[in-house]
């Protein structure tokens, strides 16, 4: 393939963009607090488990402690992308939708193997479960499809649809790449920019630090600090659900680092989900009362 | 003017994208950590430190927890958007360039009164200072130019130049809008979204947070818990530059929390802000010193 014809991970996110706006998404900016998925955005978490109908469409760059390897592993991170799109109500003919956009973006559903593998998806600490499929590629996962049935432990109604790409490994199929951090990011008349050059040497010192050198005892005191501000806060009289959602989220990323290190015991661990859900089961049913906290 | 034809925010970030991209830049993803400025982010930061060239472009979602209203003001918000142009070496017929840059989003340099104002730029946290231009369109700040002189205490040589569009007071510029909150964030053959249907209720909530609500000890704690990382982390034998950055943006997002609720004398305030500012030198030092760290 010449270069010239090669979809970079920038014009990915450009035609995805493009695409889901024709059907109605509108496009929003990610957020910037360490998420482990683009479903912890705000506006995806609070806004399926109202009644109101939704389209959105974003990136959300995610972490994941634990995939870190040390920037030696041609198919593991552990930050990506993932290009979100959730539609309330989900439209009867999604699947349909979605590999036309495939074919927005050079992959021709004739030509390659595309298959549907049953997948439901849960998340402990969202208190979210749904039922699902990955989109596998000739026989790597490129996609997870989810049907929300629950989000913070709240009986979704409507029910939305979320479909998340996995940017990376999208690019590294079309771009006929077998390492990862050989795809092209981004190129113009000027530079050629291939993911090595951006995210290398972040995979390695984050994996030092993930697995290695971060400190036991801060993490745990980061932890507790942000559990019980995102308590306090959505206790209040008049409880601040944003923020105390975004106390969620630190406390769930340094959650996230604690486990890395492979400290915690499994009873320990359910402990830890068990408080983080218990404060998002009340951030959620908080928003659900009140009609007034919309994001979107 | 009809609604069909104004930029929406979506659209401007879309064509400022693509204006720059034709002039070099390669197009990058904000940082998932609250930064005060998009300056902060950290390929803004390390790479204006070290000798190579660099053309980039990204928006950047920038906290500033004082500048909260209560979402009732119709020019401040405590969060909003930076788009950020970066240039090493910077062109010499810059300011031409972006003022083809306002043609292509519908700003006619003929028919409007646009105004260069000398406005040198200190950050005093980041050990980093510029000398620059406030951009003014009819009389309103739009733009904000720098060339920055030192970056983390550390001479920079050759200079970039940052542009750091105001993305909000641009569309409310072109759409002819007088209050914020009433300019449109995107739209599409099935919704209209308006920057109060996003921001408005975020900006309500933060402010009560921010001026009324935060836990000045829990801040307080956590300040002190991520300067004592990201201390640590580049005093290693190896030191982890990345991770101890991001320790170090966390800080001073909570030393700015702390600060609007005006409870730091300005000796204290001083204080915390050398605090920052060593330990920034030190990781921009280490930067330097080892060629190995690009990020881009």
């Amino acid at each position: 393939m010449k270069i010239e014809n090669i979809l970079t991970c920038c014009d990915l996110i450009e035609k995805l963009k493009k695409f889901w706006s024709k059907y109605g998404c509108i496009i929003i900016q990610p957020i910037d607090i360490p998420v482990g998925a683009g479903t912890f955005h705000q506006c995806t978490f609070f806004r399926s488990i109202d009644p109101k109908p939704l389209r959105m469409a974003y990136l959300q760059h995610s972490r994941r402690p634990t995939d870190g390897r040390y920037g030696n592993n041609p198919n593991r991170l552990q930050q990506y992308y993932q290009f979100q799109v959730i539609m309330k109500p989900a439209p009867h003919n999604i699947q349909k939708i979605y590999l036309k956009s495939l074919n927005e973006i050079n992959i021709n559903i004739q030509l390659n193997d595309i298959r549907f593998i049953e997948d439901d998806w849960e998340n402990p600490t969202l208190g979210a479960w749904g039922i699902g499929w990955e989109v596998w590629l000739n026989g790597i996962e490129i996609t997870q499809f989810t049907y929300f049935q629950k989000m913070g432990s709240l009986k979704c109604n409507p029910i939305s649809v979320e479909i998340t790409y996995g940017l990376e490994r999208i690019a590294m199929n079309i771009q006929n790449k077998n390492n990862i951090y050989d795809i092209i990011w981004d190129k113009n008349k000027k530079f050629t920019i291939y993911y090595k050059d951006l995210f290398q040497n972040n995979e390695i010192q984050q994996s030092l630090y993930n697995f290695q050198n971060s400190n036991i005892e801060i993490l745990k005191i980061l932890f507790n600090q942000h559990l019980f501000e995102a308590k306090r806060l959505i206790s209040l009289k008049n409880p601040l659900i944003i923020p105390s959602y975004e106390h969620i989220l630190y406390a769930t990323h340094n959650f996230n680092l604690l486990d890395s290190r492979q400290i915690i015991s499994s009873t320990e661990r359910q402990k830890y989900i068990l408080n983080i859900r218990s404060i998002i089961t009340k951030i959620a049913k908080k928003y659900y009362q009140n009609e007034k906290n919309t994001l979107l």
